[in-house]
């Protein structure tokens, strides 16, 4: 594969040259001139046209292009500034950031109205550039990673020059050539040898720092006829493939188009993907980028959207902050390409209505038209959905259920797949579920405040790496009180989730099962997740088994996290309520405060309020079982975490099943100081058997519910029938799952 | 004052009765006919068919019509119950809550549409009761409380005759006499009179539960022509006035309309208020009531509105819920009224657009009207306003400083009046801060989960006595770690606040200072707050002075509770990271943990993120001052209550002075990514001079920024002219408050 594509890449390389006039590549190697008209990377003259004339006629669009006139207005009536390098979050960060924003809106400002005056402002503020870039040298806070020079690290750099080859390419044009020639050899040479020589190795690193390297010289060689910053970008600091951003397509999406990173991470890479795909798909359309792998580019999209809670966020596995939504710019930018060049999907112009703006170019110009045309605002419904994970697809996934409609919809979020790299977390079988509005079995996503300068610098706290990565922030069972993988991301690597069954068929009975064996040394688990309704419950429940086995006794801790207040549990507890101790000595433990705990033999029963519905969980009675209420915070001298609580069932066995219900329920308003239903409809939750075969749960509750619930613990099958015994009682069923005495909503 | 009144209830209760027909009065003592037309209380027939004539023009009634239809036409279809009597929040009481509030409408809309079946169907619920009432003893789990029957508390009991006394006026012409009869005999006078003879006590209390009490009383009396009930409603059980409706509007309410509970309380005493108020001139004009003592409902109403948070909460002082605001059904009923009785003000219109709904009357009606003939949306702006407290308006008061419009203005307020009786917290200068929409620096309120039954049945928990009420719950100055008046209610209640200025007329420099002399024994306190802005800080600042004397040495601590994420400060801290104990052992200390301290002799900085803004504390540094970092929920095994934090600025002295700016700065979007501006502007605070005759403050700041801020702390005087010494050093001033170097914003 990798002869062929660096073959490929040579004879690319000589047919460049060798269209190139004599004179030219003897000034600047690798440039040759006779590219399209320019603009040609973003919106051509003609795009830009379209949206001067149509822009009225189209509401979204006309917001979007006021708020830029908006925006750039402000920044060409104020001094032009661009001061010496800062810290992260610094004002001269935050200034270089504003920079390249205001410079790429104004260039294409200037190609959609043809106010010169756009065109003359984004010349000085690189004319600034060049004069004091060439004498900077490698950014020195960088800490740990490749530096920049406007910037701490290297990938501010690479956002600059994404912005800025946009802009470059808008206002080329307008721009004399002495000027031109002194702001690319100051600055954007400077800059692209910056991240591709100097640093040859992040650019050619399979990873979103990669990709944004390899976009912004790629980008800028299309723009100035530079056909070795395209190849590079395309194939690699060695033309070989082995990096480049083709590799990266191959390498960082599951077949299904899941990102190796997470949501939180394809959001960020989202921008340079697909403004790179664009300026290829229009300068250079032979390399069809856009049909790449099946359509990778489009399948990356849609995972990322698709995983969203209905309120628009992305759930935040692995590092990610709480509020990423789908209406960051980059998805906007995603949104709108997909839309201009895979077609006009009903769904995705619903994400659109969700975003309420559109990009300057003629996708957002498409977009923005058809908004105008949809008689009722687009909603966005994609249904219980699972992805592959792994390049090869076959390194587990990410299941996902819903059920309902609207922001008010349930869904419940299952992780099973890859690490994912250096931002993957250790929680192999995690969970999370939102419900009315919010998620209310969270994730904890990163320990960061981004760009909040004080809360060191705003990058990574320490706290990520010791709390917010390990297995214990996340609601899965943690073995020993370890991490999985011991923390050794290395290890996590090597290994992966395995799917086990995905079945969103009947939408009162959806279930996902998968497999983590192995990530705790010796110990076997199976999760599998069930999203129920029943008209005798307002609300669909989840249902949750949890079968680790192993062939010692070990500590399992089985952990939900939850956000607002303790209302009740039926466990009688000591409450550590005038001295506290961290829960652990390590492994994300020690940032936890003990604050009560109790044992039982029996059902165990939590309730606590979020918002204004209340969240039970029901779990299965087993012999001795601690449960252990516990709340973030400790171990924190600088204030870094955010104080959340959480229960654990904590239990010491070989073998063992946690089975739980969770069940929304009631209603609270305090302003109208009303309170119904505080305590569950569901009361009691029962392990009838459990095998290699299968798990048998019985759940009980008002109104005469009770529930069998059958699981196939065996190899995943829809027809074959299951045998599970318990002593001498067996249970038959057909199927990876079925639910005796469900009574639908009518 | 006592003897007269008596002797014209005494006159009324002879007019009354002259002018009764003997044969009725023979047969129920105090019964007269010949009333007005029924419905008669709340609205006339000619009042409802308004309303169905003229709804579709005025929307907001539209709408608050067709909710009443929808939630009339539910219970319509629904069973009829009437659940023998549960506990606080169980589903008998939310029925029997949920029964009352359905009547009263169902009565409201057949007097509106002439749709019998309204009528019909009230009568149904109505004979339910009288199946069921008369059987029933006082409620077993009253609790403390004068139990009710129906309902623990005899307080719901009269809330539900409230209702009931508006439904039964408007179904009455349509019920057969016996049923009538029976309904009457049954439930309504058997209400009553367990109201207001076997809880004759409860009944003459001048306190809300009084107000209930007597409006319900006298509301049936006006429906059912019994002169008794109404005469014993308004002068009290023994016709002397010495309980009583009047009694209440006398003594409840400041001469500026100021109750003394605080603004949660008045909320839910408006109801009955303007109820039986509107009752009485429609039946009784001679009352006057609207007009009685200068029209203090009016200033009841508008003191109660004019204390909302711009986004219209009200500040949670004394025991209060963090979410009651003007739009409560209470404060919707008497905006209506008000506007309709004491004339049409622009400000009233505005709350009426905020709350977004009317009732059912002419004077919905009429607010409806006036919205929809406005051409805009009308505002609220009730600018900065004080209110006197006690009966005679000499027992301080509340101060309130505002600046800027809509929902970002920021508002400083400052408690320094009476205690306020049960529901009074020990909080004497307590201040709270609203800012970019949110309580910054807040009140903790009640602690209550009101109605949520398995929150001790959602009733007052234990910890509303051990933290709540207690001063360092509150953003007041605690002497020797013990709260104000030993934290026992009949001391506090002898004494009061005492104002010392208030002046608002110039928008930049606003200021307000209050005295609370011994309060701790032998330590007298006075606070001036300043609300100022100045061109070069983008939000108005607060400037706290707080001057303690004693003649002994006293430990005095400064709290400032915040909600959200502390960011930074400049005191070297040591943490209690790994075991924490509770603060302390008494006086609400108990319920703090100490998660760190540390000492300085210098300014101190503490920063602060909450929702999208930075807020810094910069207080001026004495020497040997500790800095403490605690949060809630220590000694609380049944987590009752909600988790924050707060800063304790900590200092052993004689004499001192706490002088502190909160500056509220920078930006933070962690869904965008941005964040400004994370450290203050204001560098240094240091206090120039302090004694009997003023106080003498500098702040310094970026931009050159230097104030002076100079004041009095003598007798108050708007043109004296005062010395403040400190050594060879003098500092003269006129005024009660002046700023030096402020620069205005342009």
């Amino acid at each position: 594969m990798t002869s062929r594509w660096h073959a490929l890449a040579v004879a690319a390389a000589i047919a460049a040259l060798s269209c190139a006039p004599a004179g030219l590549v003897a000034q600047q190697p690798g440039v040759r001139s006779g590219g399209a008209a320019r603009p040609r990377i973003l919106l051509s003259r003609a795009d830009g046209a379209a949206i001067r004339q149509q822009a009225a006629t189209a509401p979204v669009m006309a917001r979007s292009l006021a708020e830029a006139k908006a925006v750039v207005s402000a920044a060409m009536v104020a001094p032009i500034e661009t001061p010496p390098p800062g810290e992260a979050g610094s004002a001269s960060h935050e200034k270089h950031k504003q920079n390249y924003r205001e410079m790429q809106l104004a260039g294409m400002l200037y190609t959609i109205t043809g106010d010169v005056r756009y065109a003359t402002w984004v010349g000085r503020v690189l004319d600034a550039y060049a004069g004091m870039y060439p004498a900077l040298g490698p950014h020195p806070l960088s800490k740990n990673q490749a530096p920049g020079k406007l910037f701490h690290q290297s990938l501010n750099e690479a956002n600059w020059l994404v912005a800025v080859a946009i802009a470059y390419d808008c206002v080329y044009e307008a721009l004399p050539s002495a000027q031109r020639a002194r702001i690319e050899t100051n600055v954007l040479r400077n800059m692209a040898d910056w991240l591709s020589v100097e640093h040859a190795k992040e650019f050619d690193r399979i990873h979103n720092h990669g990709t944004w390297a390899t976009a912004a010289v790629g980008m800028l060689g299309l723009v100035i006829d530079d056909t070795t910053y395209v190849n590079r970008a395309l194939y690699g600091t060695k033309f070989d493939k082995k990096g480049g951003f083709l590799r990266q397509l191959d390498e960082l999406f599951s077949p299904d188009g899941y990102y190796m990173e997470g949501p939180y991470y394809i959001r960020y890479a989202l921008l340079p993907f697909y403004q790179f795909a664009e300026a290829l798909e229009r300068v250079r359309p032979r390399e069809r980028v856009y049909a790449y792998r099946d359509s990778i580019l489009k399948k990356g999209l849609y995972s990322a959207v698709q995983t969203a809670f209905p309120n628009g966020v992305l759930p935040p596995v692995n590092d990610a902050s709480r509020t990423m939504a789908v209406n960051a710019p980059e998805i906007v930018l995603a949104v709108d390409l997909a839309y201009a060049r895979y077609g006009a999907d009903r769904n995705l112009l619903g994400v659109a209505a969700q975003q309420g703006e559109v990009i300057l170019s003629a996708a957002g110009m498409r977009v923005a038209r058809d908004l105008a045309a949809s008689r009722t605002t687009p909603a966005v419904n994609w249904g219980s959905v699972e992805f592959t994970d792994g390049a090869d697809g076959q390194r587990g996934g990410t299941g996902i259920l819903r059920s309902g409609a609207g922001e008010g919809a349930s869904m419940l979020f299952m992780k099973y797949g890859v690490h994912g790299e250096g931002h993957g977390h250790f929680d192999k079988l995690h969970f999370s579920f939102f419900e009315n509005g919010r998620e209310v079995i969270p994730d904890y996503g990163f320990s960061r405040w981004i760009n909040i300068e004080p809360k060191f610098g705003g990058r990574y706290l320490p706290e990520n790496d010791s709390y917010a990565m390990q297995t214990i922030a996340h609601n899965t069972v943690v073995v020993d009180g370890r991490t999985q993988n011991g923390g050794v991301e290395r290890a996590a690597e090597a290994m992966s989730g395995k799917r086990h069954f995905f079945e969103a068929g009947d939408a009162n009975v959806q279930a996902m099962s998968a497999r983590a064996d192995g990530y705790s040394p010796g110990v076997n688990m199976q999760r599998t997740m069930l999203l129920l309704r029943d008209r005798r419950l307002p609300y669909p429940v989840v249902v949750d088994l949890v079968r680790v086995t192993s062939e010692t006794a070990r500590q399992y801790d089985w952990p939900v996290h939850f956000r607002g207040q303790m209302i009740a549990s039926n466990v009688p507890y000591t409450s550590a309520s005038t001295a506290q101790a961290p829960l652990g000595e390590g492994f994300g433990y020690q940032h936890l405060w003990k604050e009560a705990s109790g044992t039982t033999d029996s059902t165990v029963k939590v309730t606590w309020l979020d918002g204004g519905r209340f969240y039970s969980v029901i779990a299965a009675g087993a012999p001795n079982t601690e449960l252990v209420f516990a709340r973030t915070g400790a171990s924190d001298p600088n204030f870094n975490l955010i104080v959340e609580p959480m229960v654990v069932l904590r239990r010491r066995a070989t073998d063992h099943v946690f089975a739980a219900v969770v069940e929304p329920h009631g209603y609270f308003n305090e302003a109208q100081e009303r309170s119904v239903e505080a305590r569950p409809r569901i009361s009691g939750v029962r392990v009838l058997a459990s095998d290699a075969a299968g798990s048998v749960v019985e759940v009980t509750g008002e109104g005469g519910l009770r529930w069998v619930v059958h699981v196939n613990n065996g190899t995943a099958s829809r027809s074959a029938t299951h045998v599970v015994r318990s002593g001498a009682t067996s249970f038959t069923f057909t199927g990876n799952v079925s639910v005796a005495g469900l009574e639908p909503p009518r």
